[in-house]
């Protein structure tokens, strides 16, 4: 079977990043995305691995064929996630995550509405701003635009599948599994299986 | 947490009761429902344990009080799922799993929106009419009336959550156990808790 296109967003320190390692690390059926770049690599990042690294027409290229799941331009660079590399693994079977914002994640909903959509919330706000506030690098300033953020990502909340609550993460990755086991099982991503047992019944 | 009222549908042999008892007997998150009659009790049969025995009166006056999830009449007696120990075992954070046909399971998702719909279809109908056959207590009529009756409830399918398909029947088991745990996690069944989030960051 397919493997599923996942779309995770979420409130920013909500846990994504550290939930999205987890499942990589415990269940082999998931794969990394690796987002092709503009930039220029840094020190010790390996093209292929840590991102796929072309020039601006390489890209630009890309796009015109339409060659993206979902790309952007961010400081004077395209990132974008390729779909050549995104359908291998799912081909294989492999799960893949994609880590994106609410707007972002809408138009691969509308591209891609198998893509599995799961938001990710922690326990409470107050939960969220400790998380934020201990991490000691951000300026209560940048912590209250991430809650301006969140209260328009809110707005979003009904066009996902699922809710991940991250108060303890080993209960939120078991979760997070179970969401993409039994996602595969809905009427909607079962169709074609439907539709072969209906022609079945008709032609007796 | 509350558990989930579970509707199950499917066509006849694609081992809904088989189904049922395994997820009884390898989870103890699951409790059988317990129907009420006004038919007499055979042999054996225990009161609270097979059914609950009650006279017309009683029955008809539960109607009135809006005490059931849902009832029907059959053979000049009456058959329903009582609202109450539905309700106290849900309470008790148990699933319960309700064997329904196809309208009947409209009636109680029109009533209960939270109620996880399943529907049981064999891995084909070569398959479900192998089965059939196998039993050897149905003439081909009859067999062929069950057909009839599937093709009826396919337009229904569409309007269930999961298909449960029964091919191997312990891999069905745990998927449909994936599918229980999962459905809690959709957005529409933490709708109080994204409330609660989104009150949250107003008040910020």
């Amino acid at each position: 079977m397919d493997g599923l296109l996942i779309v995770m967003s979420g409130f920013s320190g909500a846990g994504k990043g550290t939930l999205m390692k987890r499942l990589m690390a415990d269940y082999d059926d998931f794969a990394f995305s690796v987002s092709m770049t503009t930039r220029a690599p840094r020190q010790g990042e390996v093209d292929g691995k840590d991102y796929f690294f072309v020039t601006k027409e390489e890209f630009e290229k890309a796009i015109e064929e339409d060659g993206f799941v979902e790309y952007a331009q961010y400081v004077g660079n395209y990132y974008g996630t390729p779909k050549a590399y995104v359908f291998e693994q799912l081909k294989k079977g492999k799960n893949v995550i994609l880590d994106i914002e609410v707007q972002g994640a809408m138009q691969i909903k509308e591209k891609f509405p198998d893509a599995l959509m799961l938001f990710v919330i922690p326990p409470s706000i107050e939960v969220l701003l400790k998380r934020l506030r201990a991490r000691g690098t951000e300026s209560e300033e940048v912590i209250m635009r991430r809650i301006t953020q969140a209260k328009t990502e809110c707005t979003y909340m009904d066009r996902y599948e699922y809710i991940v609550i991250n108060d303890d993460l080993d209960t939120a990755v078991k979760e997070m599994y179970a969401m993409v086991q039994s996602a595969k099982f809905t009427v909607s991503r079962r169709r074609e299986f439907i539709d072969t047992v209906i022609d079945e019944l008709k032609s007796i």
